[in-house]
């Protein structure tokens, strides 16, 4: 069985487990203050060209949202896409600190800033729960992307009714090397007040960078993390790993071949009459499948099935990684080929 | 200016305050364990034709629902539709115990069946919380009311699905008494596995009394309710004015004015030509005025503004109690002949 | 029987009972919005000669001390006294707003600047939660008081370490009416940051008055209010009795009336030659009762146990009340010359 | 400089990291659902010698303590050592989650059935919260371990009084290598409702395995540790480690080295004079030391400076792990002499 299911199904990128071997005898400090994060954080900071911003390095993208809107008051809410992964598959992480998730209908994953000023202006009293935070995902959920004008756009509307900007980044570097993205990490640093850039789902064995630029958001956030369980013992496992994700712009190329492997799936259901149900720009895209195809597929390839489209056919995710070969895909060509003749 | 705004702009209904009077100088135990609230727990029993129910006074609606919905486990969530009271105005109170609220559209405040058994199929597996209990409230927030073969149904859907199914009775004295109704206090309890008896709205200075009929949530009740500062040092304050309302069928009676009065406002309205948003049988109508006309309204009377309907025209709510009488609709009802007039 | 067990046995006292009377067919708007709660802010702002103080109208003692708390960071601490009411009998309320309180032993439930200080030097970092808060009741849960040169030691150390004081005034009249006090409602705002003036405990039937001074806590105190079911549909139920309590310092009145009455009652257990376990100042006395007299006092009088002292004899709390009357200790006089005969 | 001051300043023991490196590129289902984490549960399982045990793998200490104590109903407490690591070192993690911890005195870091018992016995009522587990650590803290005798003492007292017993195994291993133990696995499962096994502290980057027996406690766990951030996606990073670490014994034989480098250690102190504050087993050592030589000690070496002794001495963990070597000791005790001439 090869899988297509997911884009952590392998352990670390080369480069990546290869830093892990060669600095795994030097002692170092436990809890993040070890000298590799000091170096990331430094590395991350002259990358987005902005010195004043913090840098933490947390356990995974859950823990990120949980500690994000963690930061606000007990009555202040987020306001999210119906489809944000916090609003979905987050187990209510986001209520159990307590913090409502007002959600909006949004497209494709994406929100603009009507959503949000309606929903501000739908908030007026005591009675109600105060929006306080915006809730998006780059790439979304959805594997689209904001443009720089959208997310500029977000980021202004939110600073006129002050919110807070919050961006998910478990995919982000696939966003920035996808067709149509005319962002970088500094601009996304530029438009938002926090964020974080994925790691997990980009090569790393585990690890997101939390890069926090707004004041108000900094202090005392390491007490955060500790409280919730977020803050490793050998912190250095995830900075290691940053550090040999950064060099060389390891984390846009391993983003790249995810991309353009996911493309040129697409490319080959497209070759075969199978539409696509989003027209998705990076690593993960979404084929409308005949149930008897599908399980054709499902006797050699692991899938998520991502809904029912109709009763004939079924809404699919496949996603490629810094993995997916080449070769991988001619086989599963191939098999396309045997799968759909008569 | 005469308030229409609520159904709680005066102190208490003259039998309840009379039973304040009487008892006030008998001692009594302290956080509930008075021989009032025995008493009227005994009554409430009767009246449910259920000795196994168990009863508790509590200080408002928005504690009862906190209570309830704290019972679940941190991943279980609670159903309800969009505009109930606990996902628009309790200001998050629920989220603050840890649980996610799973809406639904539902139609004017009502759920079904179809409703839930969707939620709880789209809720699958770990990385979702776990739906566990559904939220309705008769009447609704739309003043509508549930018929005995809704309840019925919903019923048999929870116990199918697993779920309890909690009713807000912040307004089910109005309910058991409109016109529509074929349902009596002891079908609620026979269809619920918990519900309240609104007292605050209903000609009470302040209390609900709780029915817990499901033994999987009788256990340390009363832990719940001091954790969550919901046991007040004289709960006598709530037994001595539920005995009150239940001597004679007082909170009927009480319901069935404000009712009575509410379905009059709404004969005058149309009468003038105002449609209603929606055709409400309780105590709480919801015409949709012009704003010039309201303009007026507003220089004799509050109303509560429920949104906007178009650019001309504002859903208003006028809420009547056992407070309405006669004399003020007819004032309301000269008035309103008057603001009309060119 | 008659009730010596606590001082919440009747309800409201007479001149608070006739101000609901008088007043409750007015008119009020809902969720403390009313002129009655406007009007009592103002008489109290006047009482503190304090016109920048924000004041609300809570529920109960155990709301309020949730409320104050749950203004911290989810990982900022209060500081309390072991026997403090926040952490001996409120169920863990403040837990479960998310805090940890961090106790002191304290002496005869009163903190000095010295407990503070240990405590906060020993939370140095992001392992452990940081000290915010300290919290003091006075009276104390002992029936002791503290000196205005106590409080103002207590609030310059909590002023100089950045932490706010604030202090639970459920018993607050009966501290300030008490012999070697030397302190006004005017010294305990200007020494602490946030307190409440208790009412349930002296003749209100439910309610308490927070006062906020510091700024920093004061902004959308109400959403707090209302998220933790603390604020009623009928605010003025509490308001309309503080009016009363204020007028013609009638809360200082009734404090007298239980203070006299409860030391009156030290001094007949004296004659008797039986000890105090704390020399109270106060309503609430701690004598130290062989259980072979306990036995015969129960048979009449409802009191609360304590503790045990030893094998033979056991702490009993007495309180005394606005209600408690002269003929009340008369009869117990008479009786305990009875019940200590051969 | 060399580090003592903690056990986990290296990476992955030279086994642990031949695995990782090993099984990277096999695919694998995510979130714990890879083939390795079944396989390693069912190695555990064997050890344990009982096949109905639930075994997950989580992030961490603070993580595995967080997931244990939400799984009671929110009133319900924990019973812990003043010196337990919940209480002290993970900064209110377990108050966010909703439980007060209940502290007894303890005896360096142990808890005995009184200590229990009279915790349970204060708490009788709905105005405290309700006893329902007991958090103990083993090795403790203080490095100290529990014998056999104890464990089975606790566990008896927790039965008679419907308590769950938990144990905190961030240093079990420790613990079982220790002079003094007469434990295997095998009898701390039998004696505990739910623990953990640590592998951050002995050798593993990441991980620990927690092990549940008590039925009661299994439902839905994999739900609470989604909802607190505590599921890894590339889970198979835990199961890994842990199924190399349980190969020949491979835990035992780190936590042995760790154990007799410690022992070393306090002989070297010992022969200098210098005295222990706590006679500990394993592999944390508490050595005296006059604040001069420490300042010496501090030029070469990383130590925890764990209290004042006096004014004149302060109290220092040395830890040692799987990664000290006979040299590190010899280099040390070369140093101790040269610091120690006059």
């Amino acid at each position: 069985m090869y899988s297509f299911a997911n884009d952590y199904s392998e352990g670390a990128c080369p480069k990546v487990l290869k830093a892990l071997i060669e600095t795994n005898d030097v002692q170092e400090a436990g809890y993040g203050l070890d000298d590799f994060s000091l170096e990331t954080s430094n590395i991350i900071k002259n990358i987005l060209e902005n010195r004043n911003v913090d840098v933490h390095f947390i356990t995974g993208g859950t823990p990120c949202n949980i500690l994000a809107i963690s930061l606000l008051k007990s009555y202040e809410a987020v306001i999210a896409a119906e489809t944000g992964h916090i609003n979905v598959h987050e187990t209510g992480a986001i209520e159990a600190t307590g913090h409502k998730i007002l959600t909006v209908k949004g497209r494709y994953g994406k929100l603009n800033s009507n959503d949000i000023i309606r929903v501000v202006h739908q908030h007026g009293d005591e009675h109600m729960v105060k929006p306080k935070m915006v809730f998006i995902s780059n790439a979304t959920e959805f594997g689209t992307i904001y443009t720089k004008e959208e997310l500029k756009d977000l980021y202004k509307t939110c600073k006129e009714l002050n919110l807070y900007l919050y961006l998910d980044g478990a995919r982000i570097s696939n966003a920035l090397v996808a067709t149509g993205n005319d962002m970088t990490l500094k601009d996304i640093c530029e438009y938002t007040d926090m964020f974080y850039i994925g790691g997990t789902k980009n090569g790393a064995l585990i690890g997101e960078a939390m890069v926090i630029k707004n004041d108000e958001l900094k202090p005392e956030f390491r007490y955060t993390m500790k409280q919730h369980g977020a803050m490793l013992a050998k912190g250095r496992l995830i900075s290691v790993q940053f550090k040999a994700l950064l060099e060389n712009e390891l984390y846009l190329e391993n983003a790249r071949n995810a991309n353009i492997m996911a493309q040129a799936l697409k490319y080959i259901f497209k070759q075969h009459g199978i539409p696509m149900y989003i027209d998705s720009q990076t690593n993960q895209i979404f084929p409308v499948i005949s149930n008897k195809l599908l399980e054709k597929i499902k006797t050699k390839y692991l899938v998520t099935e991502w809904g029912k489209y109709d009763d004939e056919r079924t809404i699919v995710r496949f996603a490629c990684s810094w993995a997916t070969k080449k070769e991988d895909l001619e086989e599963f060509f191939d098999d396309l080929v045997h799968f759909t003749e008569k």
